[in-house]
């Protein structure tokens, strides 16, 4: 299973990913699921990835060797889409490109073909954008009313963005709520595992710099986890105390 | 959709669950879930059900008429179980016979015999109990070390039980508990919704009178839901700032 998370903020992007890959519990392995292609000055471009990993994989090849042209649009790799919204159509393609391959054989021995991506970041002179692509190679759009899109085991991770995300965040506080939202799914789910990749994008910056990969001895993370969950059980104990009928008193 | 949990505490046991039911987002309706077998001073036994809506009417109806009497058991009801044990037992026979009735008709038409419930209380002579009953008849209990059940929409719920829940809590605390991981899958989930109810059940009391219905105009669990939210934002500004590399710091 995979946790990705991409913050859609007034001041840039906070995308976070796992790094786990399962098939069965007996068989897990390590596979980064953020890919960042970026030329200084110019883009900042990053894929995060979920699903069935030999479609994912398939896929960026494709990314990496250009889809082929077709009517409405000439051959292209991202190096040369014109925008992020590009971007995600062009991912769209290369996905829709590894289904005409695979789809078939895959239906055929029903396994589903399961794909979803993000892709968030910046090209010079359009605006910065966080997309979700799906497996038909359709997109949606993050934007300032749903600041937040998710992919793979995304439930244990919303019930925090659903209460403290919205697009006016500070960066600093957008890495605290992805991180505290991969806590969560961490802790619920272990097909969610360390190490996590972390990239964090300043509007207009045109580049990839801020990145981080986040193991087990992350002294950072390991306080936030810690002082999280001992602020909810703070906080449990702060709320009032239930107001029940006095034949009823629990005390 | 449905959200139903029991915590299993050291004085007793805190069983919440929701109450929509829905065929698709343009048939919604309000069937309680919570089902109470009480006998004052002898026996209180609690069923929380989850799944297809058909399925559980059928197992509660079993359960009413008794179930009759196989190799190993003489004809039941839940009156005359001499335990929480036997009767999550009792139950699983239900969902057994209701299986053998519809099962293959479900299957011809690509249904899903999709139900659990959780079975919780105390019965005169026994020890108090939470069980999970699974869809083909077994179970398994709730224990100090794992001390809380979940049953349908689970995962939005369950990040702050698994952080703040421990057997040793009070009953005040895990009603909040409880109502805070409710809160949490009803402001996720559309399909889980108000009102709720809510059974406090105090160990060796052998009886069900701390009952309530919670609907959108009860006061305490509306300052919940306010002040939870709160607190989490207010949690999310305490954690410390990100601690960055000098050359890539955000600020």
């Amino acid at each position: 299973m995979t946790y990705c998370v991409g913050l859609f903020l007034r001041d840039g992007l906070v995308l976070l990913s796992d790094s786990r890959t399962h098939a069965g519990v007996d068989h897990i392995s390590t596979y980064g699921k953020m890919h960042v292609f970026a030329r200084a000055g110019e883009r900042c471009i990053n894929i995060l990835t979920a699903g069935n990993l030999s479609v994912s994989q398939a896929v960026l090849q494709r990314l990496r060797d250009g889809i082929p042209e077709t009517e409405d649009r000439a051959s292209q790799t991202l190096d040369e889409v014109p925008s992020v919204m590009a971007a995600a159509q062009l991912v769209g393609s290369a996905i829709r490109a590894v289904y005409a391959e695979h789809g078939a054989a895959m239906k055929e021995q029903d396994v589903s073909f399961d794909v979803s991506m993000l892709v968030g970041g910046q090209v010079r002179g359009s605006p910065m954008g966080l997309y979700q692509v799906y497996a038909a190679g359709n997109y949606i759009a993050a934007t300032p009313e749903t600041p937040f899109l998710q992919i793979g085991e995304h439930k244990y991770g919303k019930p925090i963005l659903d209460r403290a995300m919205n697009h006016d965040l500070g960066l600093p506080d957008g890495i605290k709520l992805a991180l505290i939202s991969m806590d969560s799914t961490l802790r619920s789910n272990l097909s969610v595992g360390l190490p996590l990749d972390l990239m964090v994008y300043r509007r207009d910056e045109l580049d990839c710099v801020r990145r981080q990969r986040i193991d087990e001895d992350n002294a950072y993370f390991q306080s936030i986890r810690g002082q999280w969950s001992d602020a909810l059980r703070q906080a449990l104990r702060k709320m009032p105390a239930p107001d029940w009928p006095s034949d009823q008193l629990l005390n």
